[in-house]
């Protein structure tokens, strides 16, 4: 027999999620409990606040996604708003609605998650809410995070002539979600296969590049940042248009992962353009002056597990573009994911 | 012919809305349009942050309640639980769960209402958050505010023989809610009734009682203080327990609004354990030690429209308990509003 949330109420639940959380660090005066936490700001610095959310039916099927990977998600993409802005993170709420019938062991796996990534990221959940829902499970986290504020990496600062480096690989994410489309929640067709299991973990468990922002961000080695939520092409375009530029991607030096390549190719598909497409990878993009290059490679190197590929560069004449081969034959670059 | 939220597209919705916005204040050192705001901490003080969310379905119904009351409530709720902890509003964030084909006028009505009042506290809207939703709408607001370390409000400062106030008037929501189970969206039957258009306009407009939470904190005046959003038994209870005290609250004394009064006795219900049960008043409740009473009260009284009753204590003896005309014969206090 399983029991609800409903079962245990709202006092209930919230003495169960209390249970859970560890005790908070020293800048944390007020945690859960309260009508309103209270954080002691990080001295000398500013505060980087977002907030972003994961709509079941939208962003996740139940019968999809295990419960704790959502939750892991639900952070994650926050996470990885701070980190395009060189934040470290610094206290987090959490704002779930959940159906009245909701089982309790989703209500556990989906804090399971949330609370495994929140410690990874050295990130204290300081309070929150819990509604009843009369639809989906939705998860809305606002993360607040601090930087010094000359070393807030923001999407303007780009200049034409600065390089365009793009972390990691793309379309993973994608080829993640299209593979869930065709087999649902079994995982049997893809036990085997190392990459499309790659592929699925990416879409459901993404990996937020806090250190290497944050890394990047004191060094000041970048003059823009935005994460890749939305698709290589629109992060291109919104770093561009922030910064007052055109840009130009060549698409051979896009890094597009195996598994995405082989997806594409099975899909009759330009795997570039499936790549360019294809949000929620959550890397980072990065605009690097050309004398910035050395000392910002040097950062990246010294972040474990990340990889780094150029793939193009600022310009002055307005509109973002594919230059194949960088030949100078230019096409128009397509737009990313809309989210309505 | 009606135009959808959808026809205008994610980044459409992101420019009208931030067409709207007024050019911030000074502390917002970046706004609507990165991948997070960032935002100058206050000097020499703690950060007070809170999220709350509006469901439709669960705390409004579409047919019922205008666009617009439902952006105001579902800032004024956030906004209500800093004034309980006495600290003044700095930054807003919110995240608006939207289904596809919402009328654009509900976009432009949520967003009248809700950047009405926060230009009224003076807290600007620093970013947020636009998903789809597959069935309602979910308005989830997070707060950030500022007080000075000794001068949060917090539940649990309360000791026995503090003296308990409650501002304004209770049960009205309660009223108003019934008014629409009653009439739905029709408002013909209370036009000429003053005191029951107060109570609809009291549950779908609530007031946060910004003002006089900041002052009583900044004033110490207060040991503890919580918002009265489920019910005044639950504030009771909830501000009690974290104060390690018992509490007894005389009936008699408590201030049920005319129209609660009147709904109850039509009703056939006690108006007072109507008005002690009945959530979504937004007042504060406070416990004052005795030697600061006429300190508190000075306060309350330069706060414009304001009033303020004392209704009971705090108590050494455990257990929150009515005492009928402070005679000593205790009944249990019932509890407020479960979420869940």
């Amino acid at each position: 027999m399983t029991t609800s949330c409903h079962a245990l109420g709202e006092h209930g639940l919230l003495a169960r999620l209390r249970a859970r959380v560890p005790p908070p660090p020293a800048w944390v005066v007020l945690g859960i409990g309260d009508d309103a936490a209270v954080v002691e700001p990080s001295r000398g610095e500013l505060d980087v606040v977002t907030t972003d959310s994961l709509v079941e039916g939208v962003h996740f099927r139940r019968d999809w996604t295990r419960p704790e990977a959502a939750g892991h998600k639900a952070l994650a993409v926050n996470l990885s708003d701070l980190a395009s802005m060189g934040a470290a993170p610094r206290a987090l709420l959490l704002s779930l609605i959940l159906p009245a019938d909701l089982d309790l062991g989703v209500f556990d796996g989906l804090m399971d998650g949330f609370l495994a990534l929140a410690r990874e990221a050295g990130a204290p959940l300081v309070g929150g809410n819990l509604a009843a829902s009369p639809g989906p499970i939705v998860i809305d986290v606002t993360a607040i995070g601090s930087a010094r504020r000359r070393r807030v990496l923001t999407r303007s600062g780009g200049r034409a002539g600065d390089e365009l480096f793009v972390t990691g690989t793309l379309g993973a994410a994608a080829t993640g979600l299209a593979l869930r489309r065709r087999y649902g929640a079994d995982d049997t067709p893809v036990a085997d296969d190392h990459e499309w299991r790659e592929c699925i973990a990416r879409y459901e468990r993404p990996t937020a590049r806090l250190t290497c922002g944050v890394r990047v961000g004191r060094n000041r080695a970048a003059s823009a940042c935005v994460d890749l939520s939305d698709g290589l092409a629109d992060g291109v375009a919104r770093l561009a248009e922030a910064s007052g530029t055109g840009a130009v991607v060549v698409p051979e030096e896009v890094p597009v992962h195996p598994g995405a390549r082989r997806w594409a190719a099975e899909a009759g598909l330009d795997p570039v353009g499936f790549a360019l497409a294809g949000g929620e990878d959550y890397e980072l993009l990065f605009a690097v002056p050309p004398r910035e290059r050395r000392s910002f490679l040097a950062t990246i190197r010294r972040v474990k597990d990340t990889t780094v590929t150029r793939i193009g560069r600022l310009t002055d004449s307005p509109g973002v573009w594919l230059d194949a081969q960088g030949q100078g034959a230019r096409t128009p670059m397509g737009a990313g994911f809309q989210h309505f």
